[in-house]
């Protein structure tokens, strides 16, 4: 049994729960490194892998007998099966935040037993990265670094939104990655001042602004990166904009580090925001890893401490609505003693 | 209010449920062309969209007067305001098959209400498609066909399946796709006989099969189409599978029309695959729309009757573990006769 399953059994006897269905393909991906479909079953006498037919070949050649997983073809079992697993157990963990209720029901009915909720105990697991994790979050950091440098060279007056958002996905997935870790914010003039702006068809034209947020995946592990450059010459009120979403991005940056309170490091900030009366769409940063918006979240009222291997994405932005909009955000490492930053591009306004 | 809004609130009243939170994207999107994040409140006195401050600028451009849906951004709602909105109310509908379990309990605090499972009222709906809703499936089957031609063109010995497979995915973009329906299977030689194989950097060789199952995007809607070649010349025993296969799919093909019983369309399928000794890995066809996988499910247990405008992909397959696998899939549209195909690619083997 690998690591990762013997620390969750470890924590969910701490509470008393003696197995645990889970559910979430990105906890299963994380717990046993398979991506095929089907649920995990944790327990004390065993642990089953429940896959359907169309899936029972791929897990067969991934998983190996150091796994102690079985694997089991759901349309085997019959309805004393499903009883008879967790027949030593009195509560059975479930994934609260995962699981849908019409699906809960429905194992309720399955397992005949107790389910009780886990609070995000694999979620808590995953806001700690292993070396590995950390080394397929560099990978596709540097990707991501490249891939700006690129495009800066590509993007040309006149081109629309989606093109340079293809154009950074196709750079992405031939220099390396397995695909995109999000849909990718190409917004341009005051387009950028949606936060989530999707790309359209709208093209880039002289004395406007260009927001771009994009990231890769690589081992199914995300990068998540935003500069905003101006295509032309920033006004003065522009480049003091700027200069505002830059030093806000720094503060924060210099106050992370192991055992700080989030809440403390983002108070200043928020401060900041409302001295200038600058509405806060967003919250400044949060963890990331398998998935893209992972905990912790670098918010105003979040009363917990930073811990050392968390990686986190630091975004603080500005959106002046019909005007323009600025985020500058990076992938960072917390370290022993402070951070190390994995995106490394210029963070100067660029004027192209 | 809309027409969908509308025949919503009927469905609902019939089942004496006066409300219903609306919390599934395309669900939202269904019913009131809205991408943007929220929660739908379909209501006696009121529609409410509730989201936050990064939509709020995006959704007020989208909505108009007539869609009767009013905008709240949920950082201004206090308890009692939640409280508030289904006050004349005795059962409130929600989505059982999409909410959390945790967002179940978080509602039935936040409401204060009475929850009711609304069976996929509004996923029962979508399964008749509306003369805009097939003019984007035909958009999308469209694009497919020609991608198939392409790529046939384009695919070359020695050339990964993960770039044959982003060569799909940009030639669909380039030519109209919003983007790709669901993540490609493009499968060569003994990878085929996974029928969820997704691409890897297997490079394709001579003599063996190559399995495409491909779709794109038309303003949200799908297509779902799916060709198996043979990189050089086919056996006997391959062109017999394969015959059989498409055989199989013409049967299916034959069948359908308005009233037509699933079951019993599927049955005399079921039965060529069982005096075979063929093992069955999936479905031999689903629904299609703005989600990839909608009902009815072509399923030997489905019990229900085919209705004029449904959007079905019908896909029988053949796998051989170790060896090969066969897939021939097509999108078709219920007419008041028969079907109307919308994916037209030859079917006949292709050996290339």
């Amino acid at each position: 049994m690998n690591e990762r399953i013997k620390e969750l059994k470890y924590r969910l006897e701490k509470n008393d729960i003696q197995a645990m269905i889970v559910s979430n393909p990105l906890n299963i991906h994380y717990l046993t490194g398979l991506t095929e479909e089907g649920t995990l079953i944790i327990n004390k006498k065993e642990n089953l892998f429940l896959t359907d037919s169309r899936y029972i070949e791929e897990v067969g050649q991934k998983l190996t007998v150091g796994d102690e997983i079985s694997i089991v073809n759901i349309s085997e079992m019959g309805k004393y099966d499903y009883e008879n697993i967790f027949v030593l157990c009195n509560n059975v963990g479930f994934e609260e935040k995962y699981l849908t209720y019409e699906k809960y029901q429905e194992y309720m009915q399955l397992y005949q037993v107790n389910l009780v909720e886990t609070e995000g105990v694999i979620e808590n697991m995953r806001e700690i990265k292993e070396t590995e994790e950390i080394e397929n979050i560099k990978k596709a950091c540097k990707i991501t670094d490249e891939c700006f440098e690129y495009i800066l060279k590509y993007i040309k007056v006149g081109m629309t939104e989606k093109r340079i958002a293809f154009e950074i996905e196709k750079y992405m997935r031939i220099n390396g990655a397995d695909g995109i870790a999000f849909d990718f914010c190409v917004a341009s003039g005051e387009n950028a001042s949606k936060p989530h702006a999707i790309p359209t068809d709208k093209r880039i034209k002289n004395n406007e602004v260009l927001l771009l947020d994009i990231g890769c995946k690589v081992n199914g592990y995300c990068s998540d990166f935003t500069r905003t450059v101006y295509i032309g010459q920033a006004s003065e009120q522009f480049k003091e904009s700027y200069k505002f979403v830059l030093e806000e991005q720094e503060k924060i940056l210099n106050e992370l580090k192991p055992e700080k309170n989030i809440k403390e490091v983002i108070e200043p900030i928020y401060k900041d925001y409302k001295d200038r009366e600058y509405e806060i769409l967003h919250a400044f940063g949060h963890g990331l890893g398998l998935y893209i918006h992972e905990q912790p979240i670098l918010g105003v009222k979040k009363d917990t401490n930073l811990k050392e291997k968390m990686i986190l994405a630091v975004e603080p932005g500005l959106y002046i609505p019909g005007q323009y909009g600025i985020r500058i955000e990076d992938t960072v490492l917390i370290t022993n003693e402070g951070i190390e930053i994995l995106t490394n591009s210029k963070k100067q306004l660029i004027e192209i």
